[in-house]
């Protein structure tokens, strides 16, 4: 453990590093003559300016709420919001299928489950009242150590690459920057990839989703990856204050050392 | 949301609902003519007692350091210490490979991943130095809601059944104990179906265990159950209190409610 500095302890306090929102839209909007970008992006812009207010910045649910209230354009997104405090606490809120794993000591020990409807209809904040709100999210937090990863993306992400792929690029990875292009990458490349037997693949199969009858007689199966926009963040806590370093006496603290490390790489994909 | 009448809000706060404690004894301590269901036990009791401690009822992770400092008994075992707040945060500390999953609205939205050092071979909290301590322990929280369910259970459930199966027994219980008891009978009869692709050895397969080659080439696979010690905890939330029902004047709740409903179940088994 390592205590921080006045002024670092400040600029983390007010930062509280909110490292992630990730929010797609669907391209029902586009059906509709509207831009399905423009609801995911005021929405993040406003879920960034509220970072600064004190009443919501350390509870990403109500940081949510605030942000969509204040959202004027027509549209919806999946979400997640993740904040991590300087003691190592990570808060998440997370309303449909975006995903957050933490990777520890070569193990997945941790992750977020998508909601959805039924399959591939995720849970979505929305401009309409149909939609869902902030009162529909996984609100959970977990205790990060140092050395954490923290791997959060898009479906497109988790659709298309397995765990065990997952650890193995963030732990040959020299920094974050690496393990997050590398990640995209990888997880472009299966997604196109037709012969690829997608976490989205096995996935549909297991909920009774398949080739025509008379593919199946000729062997054929469900498989390959899932075309989609892919967003990856990657983030590594670097030092973790202990609790007691909120407040009170603070020792100096040896070289210029950040609290985490992030990275976002990002692939964008046209289905049609 | 229902506010509670103070004598049960006393209540809650006292017990706080620490709904289980799973813990799991190797066999190796057998071997060492160490009865190992002594390390588990104790360790539990401390548990429990602690329970009145104000400085660790509110914080898994130290009431286990508590617990384990406690125990003087020779052995180890897996442990997953759960707390539920009256207003629905619930609290876990795990070490090792139990399990612990939240069913809301018919879809797994919370799961603890279980920690090992290799295939089958999880974290343990010990009597020696070599094995783990709180300070491993995956650390979290969840807000719950009214009508969501908590399975909690030791790797013999998880092994053994999968989130499918989980799903269907608890939408189709009358009740928790129904659905404990269920879980626990269809883990059981799985564990000794040698021709069930469990959740284990489809686990297996993928880390790279196989049956032997000259059985590979007769078309043979890894496939069966796990067997195993089994024990299920089921518990469903009946109400949550608004936070601010902490303190302050507190309203008279009708009819005679319990905020959580629990049941316990389990199955043993010899390996011989």
């Amino acid at each position: 453990m390592l205590s921080l500095p006045i002024a670092m302890l400040v600029e983390y306090l007010l930062l509280q590093m909110v490292f992630q929102v990730i929010l797609l839209s669907t391209d029902r909007w586009a059906e509709k003559d509207v831009n399905p970008a423009l609801f995911s992006r005021e929405l993040m812009r406003n879920s960034s300016n509220f970072l600064n207010d004190e009443e919501v910045n350390r509870d990403p649910q109500s940081l949510l709420m605030k942000a969509h209230a204040a959202t004027s354009s027509i549209g919806s997104a999946t979400v997640i919001i993740a904040m991590l405090e300087k003691t190592g606490t990570l808060k998440i809120a997370s309303v449909g299928d975006c995903g957050l794993k933490i990777i520890r000591k070569g193990q997945v020990m941790f992750s977020i489950y998508p909601q959805e409807h039924y399959f591939d209809c995720p849970y979505q904040i929305s401009s309409e009242a149909v939609g869902q709100t902030y009162q529909d999210a996984v609100v959970c937090s977990v205790n990060l150590m140092e050395g954490d990863t923290i791997v959060s993306g898009s479906d497109g992400l988790f659709d298309n690459i397995f765990d065990q792929e997952i650890i193995s690029i963030v732990s040959e990875s020299p920094g974050v920057d690496e393990a997050a292009k590398a990640l995209a990458e990888l997880a472009r490349k299966h997604s196109v990839d037709v012969t690829f037997d997608s976490p989205y693949s096995i996935e549909a199969r297991s909920r009774g989703f398949d080739v025509p009858w008379w593919k199946k007689l000729l062997g054929a199966k469900l498989i390959g990856g899932k075309m989609d926009d892919i967003t990856v963040v990657v983030a590594k806590v670097k030092t973790v204050a202990a609790p007691e370093d909120e407040g009170g006496d603070i020792e100096q603290q040896q070289g210029d050392e950040q609290g985490i490390a992030v990275a976002v790489a990002s692939a964008e994909q046209n289905e049609e």
